[in-house]
């Protein structure tokens, strides 16, 4: 199989965040129409928050396992947009800062005493992929950032529109990751377009990125599952 | 068994490396003797590269293991100095140099040609454990910088007088852990003392620091014994 030229193989990963990027599902169209009610947001602010809180865990195990120091130069960066440093608040607590905007202290989301099992399993099985995988397929499936910009800005303009409740100074992890997400995406995307070269290779990166995207999705099944029912908007 | 108090328990970790620290290996005291050639000079410094190398991987798995958001934000800056930055050298940078400054090229590290079986086997038990023992064990284990300035100031002394063939601004590596070992240890063992309260965990962090030392040690017994013979000073 002849290999992707960069272009095609581009095209290919864009479409798959086409196909399958959570933007599309049910609860984050319930969640930009504005027709979550407080308890449904801070459902899903409570869950989401155990994948926030992996996301740096996840990124220094790519880090020791990835042998080009100057790849991990710069992927390095992102666990600080996490974690935060001494001096600035990081990812995670501007996620805590928005949930409590929500109603829900820090402690309930530390603990997990809200974490769904669905939201769990999926969590746990990206930190896994990266922990086994390739170290590259772990650059893959961080590409996801590739179609996120969109989705943060139409949240923030949902966010400000409907839910008025909650203070706009709160949603600034969403607007961190405007910016953000743009730089790591040029970053990653370089890096597995360098790197995965035969035709077999480029397969496992898209692979890699279908992995991220249903585990994205399946996060929201759970919430959704969980807290919409056929009454109250689901079959609306 | 009641638990030691932070002053016993401080210690008693220092008291293993009063026993067992690599400093007072035969190879280290020809080393800073001046009793090393330039060939055994040249092998010391290849085969210590892979544990250098090893260090950044080392820190990020430890990094990926801990829970502590406060602690990650500092631990972090391990990675920074042997990784480097965009615009300054790390630690593996600096080990070049000394390297390319006995006359070892950076391929012949970066390939491994020169690695010693036995100090392969070393730096992979030391990721290992970092890998698989409860993460402030892999704290503990970095104690040995507790011992490390002497050493790092015996050693700079030794080269400046010694070899002076070596250009001394190739000792940089040296200079740079003047200050950043006791920064350093200044938190590791901050974290050990505060998080090893039951006299298990206490005696746990000991071994971890043993089996540190040992690892060092078991590196300098390998290339002594690959270039060290009875004729040429090791029995002098």
């Amino acid at each position: 199989m002849k290999p992707w030229s960069r272009d095609e193989f581009t095209e290919k990963l864009r479409a798959i965040g086409q196909a399958r990027y959570h933007d599309k599902h049910p609860f984050h169209r319930l969640m930009n129409d504005g027709r979550l009610s407080r308890e449904q947001l801070q459902l899903w602010v409570a869950n989401r928050f155990y994948y926030q809180k992996n996301i740096p865990i996840k990124d220094a195990i790519l880090l020791s396992r990835c042998p080009d120091r100057a790849i991990r130069q710069k992927w390095i960066q992102r666990i600080h947009d996490h974690d935060g440093t001494e001096t600035g608040p990081g990812g995670i607590d501007k996620w805590l800062r928005l949930a409590a905007a929500t109603g829900v202290a820090p402690e309930e989301l530390e603990d997990d005493r809200r974490l769904l099992p669905g939201v769990r399993y999926a969590v746990d099985a990206y930190v896994k992929f990266v922990e086994t995988r390739p170290w590259v397929e772990g650059v893959a499936s961080s590409l996801t950032e590739l179609f996120s910009p969109n989705l943060m800005a139409t949240r923030l303009a949902a966010f400000e529109e409907h839910y008025t409740w909650i203070d706009p100074e709160a949603l600034a992890y969403f607007r961190s990751r405007l910016t953000q997400a743009p730089r790591d995406t040029d970053h990653g995307l370089g890096i597995v377009l360098d790197h995965c070269i035969t035709r077999p290779e480029q397969e496992r990166a898209a692979a890699a990125l279908r992995f991220k995207c249903d585990l994205l999705w399946a996060q929201l099944d759970a919430i959704y599952h969980q807290c919409v029912t056929p009454t109250d908007g689901a079959a609306g």
